[in-house]
């Protein structure tokens, strides 16, 4: 019932709990609210108090790499247009849930060794940007692309580090403030399949876990074939540990291994633009599932258990993992989605009706749990027939 | 009297042209205005058109493994707070090029391998951030934190790379459009020496040309030494060339290697307010001679040449690059910034007074060359008895 501290991810240069990051901002400045999804700040060019600004960065982390084999083994350059994808939504998602849900102005970094990274997958990125703004400018998502820096620095990077930075505006009175409560329901809404801005079935496994997800399901032969693709201070026993080739198709009717884990990061900000615009008085917090997974929530929480005792069933990416990886499930919840990378907590009279505006969008919603009174506030999880708690900070 | 192709730099996988990246980015949008040194964008969230908006990024590159190594055979961090001027500096002054002269909001993406970089570091950038931008409100600059991104990817990352994202708004009456036109005088602003907001003696190696620079001037032990370091796709034969340790002195009264190659980028933006302030009417344009060194202006130009005969002296780190250095002069010009990295194209007239100016601020500035009318358009630059020409795209 208990979790602790693990150290397989850790063995692998990642952790997911950042606490030595977390220590290095301790003193950073909060921003204007103490408790929103992510920084809100005051607008220096504003003589008033009226709206609020988000500047805020990410990237698609080491999905990059998931990207240049699936291009080194197949020719198909496609993986690249997907970590586009990712490292914009996981800016977009994280301001969505603060309110802010565009327009939004972004800006690249791309950092590239040349040596391994030509300027066709440059231009790919660049028009996958394009592409991307284009298709959810008709969902209403509204991102302009300001340009950015491309960076040769094969001294530091051992093959492509894509991220961006937006920035956006929002009234003050707009800004989605977290104030989880007992009594509150939570709705988890699908990271997978396929929703009405999609083309293909969507594993959901995001941009987190990237890590681990690909030395434990890609095949040891990578190890020998593609050394500029993992750290030479890991030792051999934790990299490239798992059953598969990338075009490994080991699931029934869904794609090859590679594309299940290329899967872009699905955006859920048309989706809360609804939910903004029909609940906000029913709402109590949004969610963003990345790093730290299914107890994403833990820094919000003060007085409040939130028991999650009907989360989805695994989905089949998932279960793959599971069943190949060395990651425990405890931490497994820690390290992935695991279902679902939104979650929103409010009143129990709206859930029916929240469900109903996912489904129309293609989302599969669900009540996952709920939030009890606590004086060991955490998360608590039941799935089949373990249970895990995770404590508040 | 003419340059070409030069490979040697190619050879470490940069490149001073970016000719491929500007292929990839041939189609991308190209802001409000054809004719500012970086890209303005209109203010979505305007209903009229009086503000325009920039939101720029850019990195310290290659100079984040140069603190790296003065920290692992010195164990003085303050290098990677170095870095940190360099890259907010590599943004600032390129917005203020167009105009834009602050406030500024900050985001920064730290990607670090952390089986080398560990939370100290991070701290210690952290830190050097709000220091930073302590200083410098005192000479009327404005830079707010907004936060940032800090990324465990060392399967993606060697060591570290430290970039920002800034954002700014301003009336689109203070936007500076470059037109440059014979008879205009060039104005060099020098790279090197101590100005009024600097506390020691600034070598004025910016932060391009560092690949070059550190294989350069550094010794072969470091190839053996810090693998972590270089790419291992180079040949070693181009790896640690030089003669010198990190901790070595060859120039008297200056400071070791080390520090004069961790020299942090100087910000002209308070130089730069001042001159938009006093000399608008008169000022045709304003260039940072970033990568591209003294060619920067090159994209500037029509109908004119630009004949630089009256530089700086070259200062003593690029002495020392030119002496040990396999880089040809003509190409050193592209690669570095040779002595000044901001120039201003001014009506003759205000000459002496912009000069004077600066050299209330503690920086060096002289009249470095000239424009002519020219079916040729380029830059022609004559130092000592060489001359080179460099043509307009």
């Amino acid at each position: 019932m208990m979790s602790s501290e693990f150290s397989y991810y850790e063995k692998r240069g990642v952790s997911f709990t950042k606490s030595d990051l977390h220590q290095a901002l301790r003193h950073a400045d909060p921003g204007l609210y103490p408790d929103t999804f992510c920084k809100v700040l005051s607008d220096p060019w504003e003589a008033g108090v009226e709206h609020a600004l988000l500047l805020h960065s990410d990237t698609a982390g080491t999905k990059t790499i998931l990207a240049y084999l699936y291009w080194k083994e197949t020719g198909n350059l496609s993986g690249f247009e997907k970590v586009v994808q990712d490292a914009l939504v996981m800016n977009t998602d994280d301001m969505a849930c603060a309110g802010c849900t565009g327009p939004y102005l972004a800006s690249a970094i791309l950092s590239r060794n040349k040596k391994c990274i030509p300027s066709e997958v440059l231009s790919t990125i660049i028009r996958a940007q394009e592409a991307f703004c284009e298709k959810m400018a008709h969902f209403g998502m509204d991102i302009h692309m300001a340009g950015g820096e491309t960076a040769d620095v094969g001294d530091v990077l051992r093959t492509l580090d894509v991220g961006y930075t937006l920035f956006g505006r929002l009234k003050r009175n707009q800004v989605v403030h977290i104030d989880i409560r007992p009594g509150d329901i939570v709705v988890g809404f699908a990271s997978f399949g396929q929703c009405a801005w999609e083309e293909a079935y969507n594993s959901g496994i995001g941009a987190n876990g990237l890590t681990s997800a690909r030395h434990d399901l890609l095949h040891h032969k990578y190890y020998t074939l593609y050394p500029e693709t993992f750290s030479p201070e890991l030792t051999e026993n934790v990299v490239y540990q798992g059953p598969y080739f990338l075009t490994d198709k080991p699931l029934q009717d869904l794609p090859d291994v590679g594309s299940l884990l290329l899967s872009p990061t699905r955006t859920y900000v048309p989706l809360i633009r609804s939910i903004l615009n029909e609940f906000r008085d029913h709402l109590h917090g949004l969610i963003h599932c990345t790093g730290g997974g299914q107890t994403k929530v833990l820094r919000f929480l003060k007085g409040v258990c939130v028991v999650k005792d009907n989360l989805f069933p695994l989905p089949p990416l998932f279960e793959l993992l599971r069943l190949h990886g060395k990651t425990p499930l405890a931490e497994m919840f820690q390290v992935y989605n695991m279902g679902h990378r939104l979650e929103a907590y409010i009143k129990p009279e709206i859930a029916d009706q929240v469900i109903a505006l996912a489904d129309t969008l293609g989302i599969e919603a669900r009540v996952v749990g709920h939030c009890v009174s606590s004086g060991k506030p955490g998360v608590e999880i039941h799935y089949q027939n373990e249970r895990f708690f995770y404590s508040a900070p």
